[in-house]
C-alpha cells in the first residue's frame, strides 16, 4: 500500500482571491504585518497497491483528472510505502 | 522576515465532505485502488518583523480568528527566517 501526499498549488502568475481576502481579513484584525497569503491544497489518499509504477500512474491521473485545474494549477506529488493496517 | 507555512486539517473524527466527493470520482475514473481522501488546506505568507515572538503570535492569531474553524479544524504553524528580498 502506498500513500500519497499531494500539493495542489495556483501558478505564481495567477491571483489567489481567497489569499487575497484572508490577507485583507488579517488587515482587519490589525495584523499588519502579514502579506503575500496563498492558500493551496494538500491532499492525502492511500493506494492500495504494491505495485509504485501503477502507484504513481494512478495517483497522477487522479489529480490531472480531477484534484488539479490543469489551466491553473500545477501538483506535486510524494508517494511513500507503508505496511498494511 | 519570517515566512510561515501552516497546515489546517480537519480532525480526524469529522467526516471530510470534499475527501469523500473525490474518492467517488476517483471510482468513476476506474482509479479503485484510491481511498481514504483528506483533502486539507497549505497555506503560505510572509511575516514583516524580525522579531520572532511577534512572528508566532501575529501567525497564530491569524490561524485562530480566521484561516483555521476552531470547531472542527486543527493547525500547525511552521516558520522559517528569511531574508528582506
Amino acid at each position: 500500500m502506498y500513500k500519497a501526499k499531494i500539493l495542489v498549488k495556483r501558478r505564481k502568475s495567477i491571483l489567489d482571491p481567497q489569499g487575497k481576502a484572508s490577507e485583507q481579513g488579517a488587515k482587519l484584525l490589525g495584523l499588519n504585518n502579514i502579506s503575500k497569503v496563498r492558500i493551496d491544497k494538500s491532499i492525502q489518499f492511500f493506494i492500495e497497491t504494491s505495485d509504485e509504477v501503477l502507484a504513481k500512474t494512478e495517483a497522477t491521473e487522479f489529480c490531472n483528472k480531477l484534484l488539479a485545474n490543469p489551466i491553473m494549477e500545477d501538483f506535486e506529488i510524494i508517494l511513500e510505502k507503508v505496511n498494511e493496517s
